[in-house]
């Protein structure tokens, strides 16, 4: 996956990939604008809009002048919400103070990683997964250790992986549940089992649980239900409809709270004021009814998209009990599953993610459909891959 | 400067210092809790309010929806607006695809040196400067080298200093202009000199212009008049008073453009979007009339206060001729600079920072004030340094 770079850039910039998905979406919105109908299923973000009392909070606090700097671990309220937030859903009393607001959960991954990782040490991944963990690992001069997955083990990693792998390097394991490209969910007891092995191992892990309450299924429980010493990022992108104010969070072990706070002083200094306050009302009841409507939407979707790809041919064998996300061999059609997205926007429209986005393991043979979109613009899609594909 | 990191912790973290200033904010909250007053001088934040047309313009987007990721490198109107703003402030013609929108200035300083810096390589900085910029190269595992700077070459780096502190594994020079914490700018023939020094040692110059619209005499020129090939990180925080909003810019070298956003993709995903549908109001006239009438008010501030902290007998023997801040000797007062500012607090509730911010250079006998505060609170604040340290 290297490339050379030219003189005078960082070596790690030859690691360090764009989102291939990014060619696929400007090829696609270049189609739009010459009249072109492009159905987009390769887009990570919900379609809904952000909850109406989250934006009037917003505006709010805009109106009273809230458009300075906060604290660099965020609103003291905002933290206390997101402690609310557990007690609520998962029966937890963290403390505040273990919680730190951040810009997206990719500042909550940074600063988890800025604060463990030094150069060489190693962190335990899936592939397939979300690319930017190992980017991040990059950025620090650490290395990631991508294990391929498959549905053999939901598309996880368990507890014999994580024993298998790790050296004397190793000093982190960073999962997702659900998980980024396949939607897969980490199970109660196989959590358990990960949390005590790698605290047995002498480890940290990171969970990325952004997507925790986009699950179609039983509810599973947070890595925090198993120990305070864990790490979780945690974001209102997702589930709560807020992508571009970028705001997120990061659940700590206590000893950790002085370093990160001292890191997110340096280089974010703070997340976005107004979006703190908007996220404010983001476990409002109001807001949470909208969110519970959106995530049934969701649900239908993937009730619908799942039989319809299997039919036409491709490969689902995990059911993605997650996120908005299926993961699909695509075998059956090409051996190249980039040109093969190519192929399928310039002749029917219709964009999707290829494989090589998130990994190595059977990229070429992978794609992922997000159903960010309405159910009509899913039942085009289809019509398109299935008259296309026949 | 360091100190040790428990087990587990990432040896950076015993590098990466917080702002001593927090403590003192913290405990200047803790007073004003309890009912005493305290003369905010120690706040690196202009008091004035976003204009507002840049408020209606972040309501109007957030009515209209407007929630969704942008591009990594941020709004293509927004990155036409900045290039605009080089023409008309500069008359410089940058292409807007050189210009990448970021979470404050914060954000362009890292991405600027994630694409330059390798472990181990050297950044040149001042001592005493802002002290996130040596920290971002620690996290990158670079090498910070910091140079001692007195009034004898108006507190910053000449070309000089830079061929004599240049080695092998010397790879960039980070300066600002106007500086923190001493407000003191580059002059054009000294920046000229600078841009052609590096240049000719094969460097990169990283420029940080984030108050660049904020100087009391002549105007000087951009690092970005003298070459394409420098690195100018800026932000809406400081002049335009966006600092909550966390939006910023880089302007790159061309060559450098396809590593930023890649990296911008993976780190970020991309700026807030209400605050960039925001900035888009930060170069209207009626945005920019206003902003000059607080310049004007920094200057008076500025005006007053510098000859009264001399008199008091405060050592500034350099004009600052930019930015909010003045940097004081106080070492007819104190040879702890830090405890000084302690007992400025506590004694007479006057709250400014301690020299141990920005480096060590002298830094126990120096203090800042930041005249961001109105002008009856730095009379009432003189008033007090003047009785307590008679």
């Amino acid at each position: 996956m290297s490339e050379s770079v030219p003189p005078g850039i960082a070596d790690r910039m030859t690691d360090i990939q764009p989102f291939h998905v990014m060619d696929i979406l400007s090829r696609a919105r270049l189609l739009e604008s010459q009249g072109r109908s492009v159905i987009h299923m390769e887009i990570g973000e919900p379609d809904f809009a952000t909850p109406q009392p989250v934006v009037d909070a917003a505006i709010t606090a805009l109106k009273a002048g809230r458009t300075h700097y906060t604290p660099a671990t965020g609103l003291s309220a905002l933290r206390t919400a997101i402690s609310g937030y557990y007690r609520d859903s998962y029966g937890l009393e963290i403390d505040p103070r273990r919680i730190v607001v951040t810009p997206g959960s990719s500042g909550a991954l940074l600063l988890a990683l800025g604060v463990l990782i030094n150069p060489g040490e190693q962190v335990l991944m899936t592939d397939p997964g979300y690319p930017c963990n190992r980017h991040f690992v990059r950025l620090l001069e650490g290395e990631a250790v991508s294990i391929a997955v498959d549905a053999s083990t939901g598309y996880q990693l368990n507890a014999a992986h994580i024993e298998r792998h790790w050296r004397a390097h190793s000093k982190a394991v960073l999962l997702a549940s659900p998980a980024n490209p396949t939607g897969s969910i980490i199970r109660d007891d196989s959590l358990r089992e990960i949390v005590e092995t790698v605290s047995r191992l002498g480890g940290a892990l990171i969970m990325d649980e952004i997507y925790h309450d986009l699950i179609y299924g039983d509810k599973v429980q947070s890595a925090l239900n198993f120990s305070d010493e864990v790490f979780v990022a945690n974001s209102f992108s997702k589930y709560f409809n807020m992508t571009g104010w970028r705001i997120g969070w990061l659940v700590a072990p206590e000893r950790y709270v002085t370093h990160i706070d001292r890191l997110a002083q340096n280089i974010f200094l703070a997340a976005s004021t107004p979006a703190q306050y908007a996220a404010l009302k983001a476990f409002d009841a109001e807001t949470l009814t909208q969110l519970e409507q959106h995530r049934q939407e969701l649900q239908e979707r993937r009730d619908y998209l799942l039989p319809v790809l299997q039919n036409i041919g491709f490969g689902i064998d995990a059911i993605p009990e997650g996120a908005f996300y299926l993961y699909a061999d695509c075998a059956r059609f090409t051996t190249d599953s980039f040109a093969f997205c190519r192929d399928l926007l310039e002749k029917v429209g219709v964009a999707i993610t290829p494989g090589c986005d998130f990994g190595q393991h059977l990229a070429e043979s992978h794609v992922r459909f997000a159903y960010t979109t309405a159910m009509e613009n899913l039942q085009e899609g289809v019509k398109r891959l299935k008259d296309y594909l026949a």
